[in-house]
């Protein structure tokens, strides 16, 4: 018989699900074997008040129809949010993110340049209202060094605000592995393609822009930093899709936008990943329990059967190309129970 | 009146000619602007004999027509050359091209491994002949230290063969600069891309494509170290475009070849890029001298007026995208003068 493994309650902690015709699109493939994620806030606008936020969490759900999946919402990081805003908003909400300005799509109305003293008032408010802050954190310096060069203000916030539960989202490299374990309130989410490519398979042959993502993939030794954490279901550390969705023809041309679309594949491709490392009794911690623990929350009940079947990767969902379109995966999902 | 320069018999030390269509298309755009150019071998199948190179020769003559332009000759490196064939070709022969194998376009059969003994016989027959040995120095490793990686095999050529003039082909880190200063035999060529680009405009906004080659760009540190030699026209340094013509549908396509096209222009945006660094003094030395002392080579009579004065950057040639397509380039050529 197949090996076979069961994951309760996958969370995907770092999902674009856009909106309107994209949104229809990608959320149920996410709602289909997923329990719940981490929706990021970067629509054009941002989320940035509780109408936008509860507008969008019904269009979700809309999207969504009858699967049972919980998107967890955040707003898009204003210096301007203060206390009494977000404990207004507290029950709806399950982070904020951080943007740098300009750094990624949609990223534009970001916080630019650092100033803790100006941050402080809604960093504080966060602290105490046990608010995660969720930060995509790369400067604006050379490409390979932006995550590394932001690692100091991650520290900086850290210090600054010890109670405030900061997660660095995507991390790619073995220095902010090494950060993670220097700050209790440092935590980290790590995507599947990541743990899967570098550089060289990017731009090491022929160019391939559907691994082309922010931050962008790194040199062996990071890779190899995050699977150490990953595969060992680090308990500070969380699995977060950061798949990101764009239209064939936009990822297909000059000048194609960084994302990588791996949702309705990530499960599959992290059990054969962690099967690959002898790590398949890590997976249930990497996908949902180190999470649940981080975030404080409790899912809706949803269990996952893959089985070591082999799969055939579609060459695309609608109009968006994913991760290994074409290739094979030697696991698939053979049944999903909700209780 | 706007400012001028002249160029005497200027000379791109490494291009791309390919073969029928494309040779076809690309050759006269090379033949109008330089007095001559050293000619890749690498072909499908690879130059590799006298009446392969001779056929090739002509079929560059025939597609320049009457421009006045010397196409020097390569062979494509291999370690059964001896020296009675290489004496047979002397004439007809500029320098040999050795590629490890599989690292760019149409590399596959170049050399595997570098066993000096297995070398030695072509190489002491070249150093003899005073043929130069080109070198496309880049190992297999992580892409962004392919070249690094190669230098201690540039160095044990050159101290193995003291006599014989080892190129190091399109070099593109300051590790390579660091190397050239070392070894009395070493010189090198260096396109214009790297040294505009950094992997920051490949991939550190949009990915572009039309911007990806190989070597792939490099670090900032990398193209000032590579600016410093350049504007300075250091002796043992030459131009050498590397322009690399792939049709526009296999350039905008996932999986895009390596190389970009910049014969056409590459002497507008050199001046611009030479006077920018108040540098106009160097660009003939760059351009043309260096290269003319370190082949032994006297090319054609061509002079190339340059002017200050505003050039659209075409969309492409043929179906080839150039560099910068579009772009506005603050030079131009303004008259070609043939004695």
């Amino acid at each position: 018989m197949a090996k076979e493994i069961i994951i309760d309650k996958p969370l995907d902690m770092h999902l674009h699900l856009r909106d309107t015709q994209m949104l229809n699109l990608v959320a149920p493939l996410s709602a289909k074997y997923f329990s719940g994620a981490i929706i990021m806030p970067n629509l054009i606008p941002p989320v940035t008040d509780k109408d936008m936020l509860i507008a969008y969490r019904e269009r979700i759900k809309k999207a969504i129809g009858d699967e049972i999946f919980k998107p967890y919402m955040t707003l898009f990081f204003k210096s301007d949010y203060d206390y009494k805003f977000l404990e207004s908003i507290k029950d709806e909400l399950s982070a904020i993110k951080l943007y740098p300005a300009g750094i990624t799509t949609n990223s534009e109305g970001g916080v630019e340049g650092f100033d803790i003293e100006k941050l402080k008032p809604t960093l504080e408010a966060m602290s105490e209202l046990n608010i995660p802050l969720c930060i995509h954190g790369e400067s604006n310096g050379f490409v390979m060094d932006r995550e590394a060069e932001f690692i100091p203000i991650y520290e900086k916030l850290a210090s600054s605000f010890p109670k405030l539960k900061i997660i660095m989202e995507h991390i790619t490299t073995a220095k902010s592995v090494e950060a993670l374990e220097r700050y209790e309130n440092l935590y980290a989410t790590i995507t599947l393609h990541h743990l899967l490519i570098t550089l060289d398979d990017v731009a090491g042959g022929m160019l391939k822009p559907h691994l082309f993502c922010k931050p962008i993939a790194k040199r062996p030794e990071d890779r190899k930093a995050l699977l150490k954490v990953a595969l060992s279901a680090h308990p500070k550390v969380m699995f977060g899709s950061d798949s990101a969705p764009h239209p064939k023809h936009t990822k297909e041309a000059p000048g194609c936008a960084a994302g990588v679309f791996t949702a309705p594949i990530a499960l599959p491709l992290l059990a054969e990943l962690f099967e690959e490392h002898n790590a398949l009794d890590k997976l249930q911690d990497f996908i949902s329990t180190n999470a649940q623990k981080i975030y404080n929350i409790t899912p809706p009940s949803k269990l996952v059967i893959l089985q070591k079947k082999q799969m055939d990767i579609p060459l695309s969902y609608g109009d968006i190309v994913p991760m290994m379109a074409g290739e094979k995966c030697s696991w698939r999902i053979k049944e999903i129970k909700v209780k």
